[in-house]
């Protein structure tokens, strides 16, 4: 063992320095995509591109593509991170209240923080995004709206479970979900203007639908 | 008179020739804004450029640019023509209905129209850019939140009118204008993916704000 040469290193050290490699792509991969969520909450996914983010934060922009290959692949990434981030924000948190009314509000006040903060530096990641893809087929558009339908059930479950338990009156679930949404997201908008009042009639609106029954 | 060098115009023959230019001038403009109108609806106001629209319609980037000067103007002059033709496919016809609830239902039926067609390729005007320009002060944006306050007037001065004549119950009429907005620019996106439940959501929510006293 004493022979052994050491520009060689052993199974330990070599497991160390591909745990180092990994976590330092890891790392990278984080920092570019943090950027990215940014980017396109502001400028839209059009514009995440190796180029943009390699001057945007100081990297190569090689170095950057070869984490991610294809500019689709940038862009789905960074679908993923900020629906990550999403859940992280208000998904989770609403966790701690129980199903029903209670975890709906927690679930509606949780986003407009989201969107007052603003977690990502243009608002709402889904809504600067969607209406320049609604109109482009391919999976950059399934995958937003696949983060549309999950959001969609979240509130639809709370929905649904708040009327199952009698704790208000029927009604029609689906109706609700999409006008709940809608005022939400027409709240992200109105709130890059500086207009608060849209966060009141969010809430108006919400009351509206838990009426006791 | 007959001594007159043919190589100089009369007066009248001048003035044909200046409508003439002019009406090339008028002609071409509306050529250029009405290709501008669908690039922005589909791609956003950022991608109205002399260049694209010189492709798209091959024409001289020059010949544009002399027509418009700068880059803002053009996308001034384009969020300019989209609102005339907004006007002319939803607010005027509706006139034809009298004030109150008849017209309400006329502007949102003619909005549906317009969304569904669509009257711009990418669908409404306004909800494929102001996503984008929310987050960006200056004279676009303002331009954009311009037609936005216009339009929140437009409805809100008939459901005013419906609750003043009596024909449905006191409402709150900000909030109904706040959320019949939402469910339009909502159904719009819905529309773009082919999901055409959502214009029957916007009458049902319509259908909630419209009860009789």
């Amino acid at each position: 063992m004493g022979t052994q040469s050491r520009s060689y290193p052993t199974r330990e050290e070599q497991a160390s320095i591909t745990d180092k490699r990994l976590l330092r792509g890891a790392r990278t991969r984080e920092t570019v995509l943090r950027r990215a969520v940014d980017v396109a909450s502001l400028e839209g996914l059009e514009d995440v591109s190796f180029g943009r983010l390699a001057t945007d934060i100081g990297m190569s922009k090689a170095g950057i593509q070869t984490l991610f290959r294809t500019k689709e692949s940038l862009q789905l990434a960074t679908i993923d991170f900020a629906r990550d981030m999403f859940i992280e924000a208000v998904a989770g948190p609403a966790r701690n209240s129980p199903h029903g009314v209670r975890r709906l509000r927690s679930l509606i006040d949780h986003w407009i923080v989201y969107a007052e903060t603003p977690l990502f530096q243009g608002g709402c990641f889904r809504v600067a995004n969607i209406s320049y893809f609604d109109s482009k087929e391919g999976p950059v558009r399934d995958a937003l709206f696949q983060h549309q339908r999950e959001w969609y059930e979240t509130i639809g479950r709370e929905f649904r479970h708040a009327v199952d338990s009698g704790e208000i009156a029927e009604i029609d679930v689906d109706l609700a979900v999409f006008q709940v949404d809608a005022v939400l997201c027409a709240a992200n908008t109105a709130l890059r203007l500086g207009d608060h009042s849209a966060v009141d009639k969010v809430h108006r609106t919400l009351d509206g639908l838990l009426r006791t029954p």
